[in-house]
């Protein structure tokens, strides 16, 4: 055993090459992929003559704190929603690549773990994607950039802009799950004095397991992007920023209003109330203004059946743009996640 | 004239929605893009049935310090060493997105000088290639992610492996001249303690622009990639390390050994004593280990005539995977940068 190969190598001590040979084996082959990594590029099929391609970065900081995701979490969540904007154009994601920029003091067996996250969520929600290249950085940031594609299979993406006056809305998966787990993490996985904090972390998990593991390790429903496409929906997003926010993005683009009914996310309101029961009170404020599921939010013509995996949740109507919730304007904040505005500088 | 539209406006003060709105006209649209930035993701036209990729990570530290490099060269270098790796595998580019981490205050008009630059490299270098979307978080180090597509127009991808004994061994570009910027500039481009410093780097541009210019924006030959695959190329990649590191990637790719004659460089060695003097001496060194023209490097059979641009700098021998110099082992180092043992954690 060589000093590259001990679990307190680093990137400073073992470089890019040993820890290449670490994470490689890890990573999932994509069936998709001609040419895998090691080349100057990679090569993957195309048998649409399209491909849809998303980009996304994860950032210390802004979007996680160390102290609670571990390496795995942080790369299962850098495949899962990646792979939700693949499903939200309708898509059948195929292959990511992913550049990793990370302190010299960064464990190999941390860069295991991303590896080991990004295989697994693969594997659990888009069996076959696997990473088909990178690139490996020195940074004093961590920071996870992937960009994802996808096959559109012979049939149109579906935009934010194709909903129609009469068109159901629907949603494929939960809102509010990831959000909770968030409001727990800030509100109970601190320490004294309101830092970000492994201990206390665990000791959540151990009393809300299902709304941290929304948070850090989420399983959108990718499967049914492609069904949603198949069925008919006219317009699709997946909900990132929030319901009411992401909502608005569709009736924007579509020049329609779009009208929530509240009743129909009593079962994530329910869901709330059971796995994180001291957010019962602020449950429909969560539903509808924040974000992180990375459920899917379609519109689909009145007179087709909702694709399995899709329930009503509204309707769309003539109009200008705006979200009502139950005929009226929603009574909570509206505004969604801006990195620039919402990060307060602190990483932990 | 909002707030947001001022020069002096940031990250921070403005937020994101309004610095897109400022870079998304700048950016260049892209022939390939069925569905452009706006969406979940972007579509682009795949006619071969097959995509190229490649993803690479500017970083601000180890990749770039900001006393030498404007946005716009950020810009210009983030494409162009991404553009390459696409010609590498003799692909034609056609699509970017770029993804950029950055501080709170970083101005927004710097952000457009990246953009900016991303646009002038697409058109100088791989004219019908744009931008087709990208992500844009806060960051306390500044990142930029590039991930870059292209066709393979019916032919096989160009890989390290190809290379066979009796090729020709064949170089398209230069060799040494972003190097020597670099090395100038780590010279004179620095204050009194040695710290990287914008106006010694300003009075070094005046003595040595082309020298500095090749270092900060490289123009590699891009559209030599898929020349180089249809002259029958049969290994190539684009020297980014060092020509000794980068021509024994293709030499153990391969199972062979590449001999490279010195005299066949003598014009890149001839460029260094014109533009930077103080260098001529070490020009040979230069020319053989340092990186970043992002030149192709590419091997032909011996019985084919080199495609335009192209110029045979060595042959291919029976071996195992060794690079020789006249039929030696070369004198000089060949290790290539290592950003994890290479950067010294100083940003600048």
């Amino acid at each position: 055993v060589t000093d590259d190969q001990t679990d307190s190598a680093t990137l400073g001590t073992a470089g890019e090459v040993a820890a290449l040979r670490r994470i490689f084996p890890i990573l999932p082959p994509a069936t998709a992929a001609t040419v895998g990594p090691g080349d100057d590029g990679a090569v993957i099929a195309t048998p649409d003559g399209r491909v849809v391609i998303s980009t996304d970065l994860l950032v210390h900081g802004p979007d996680f704190r160390l102290a609670w995701s571990s390496p795995f979490d942080l790369g299962w969540k850098g495949a899962a929603t990646n792979l939700a904007d693949i499903a939200a154009m309708g898509g059948r994601p195929t292959a990511l690549v992913v550049a990793i920029a990370a302190p010299l003091d960064t464990l190999i067996s941390d860069l295991e773990g991303i590896a080991r996250g990004l295989r697994d969520a693969c594997a659990a929600l888009a069996p076959g994607v696997g990473v088909v290249g990178g690139d490996l950085s020195a940074s004093d940031t961590l920071t996870i950039a992937v960009t994802v594609f996808g096959d559109l299979e012979g049939r149109d993406p579906v935009l934010r802009s194709g909903a129609r006056p009469g068109d159901v809305l629907a949603l494929a998966g939960s809102v509010g799950r990831a959000a909770a787990g968030l409001r727990l993490l800030f509100a109970q996985g601190i320490d004294d004095s309101g830092e970000p904090d492994a201990g206390a972390a665990s000791d959540l998990v151990a009393r809300r397991p299902a709304a941290v593991e929304a948070q850090l390790r989420p399983s959108p429903p990718i499967a049914a992007g492609s069904a949603a496409a198949i069925g008919g929906a006219t317009a699709m997003l997946d909900v990132s920023d929030g319901l009411l926010l992401d909502a608005a993005r569709i009736a924007v683009a579509s020049g329609v209003d779009l009208d929530i009914d509240l009743h129909a996310l009593q079962p994530d309101r329910d869901w709330i109330a059971g796995e994180a029961p001291e957010l019962s009170e602020v449950s429909a404020e969560i539903v509808l203004t924040d974000g992180e599921d990375h459920s899917l939010l379609a519109t689909f013509p009145a007179d087709v059946p909702l694709p399995e995996g899709f329930r009503a949740i509204g309707v769309a109507r003539e109009g200008s743009g705006h979200v009502l919730v139950g005929g009226a304007d929603p009574a909570v904040r509206t505004a969604g996640w801006d990195s620039f505005a919402g990060w307060d500088g602190v990483a932990g």
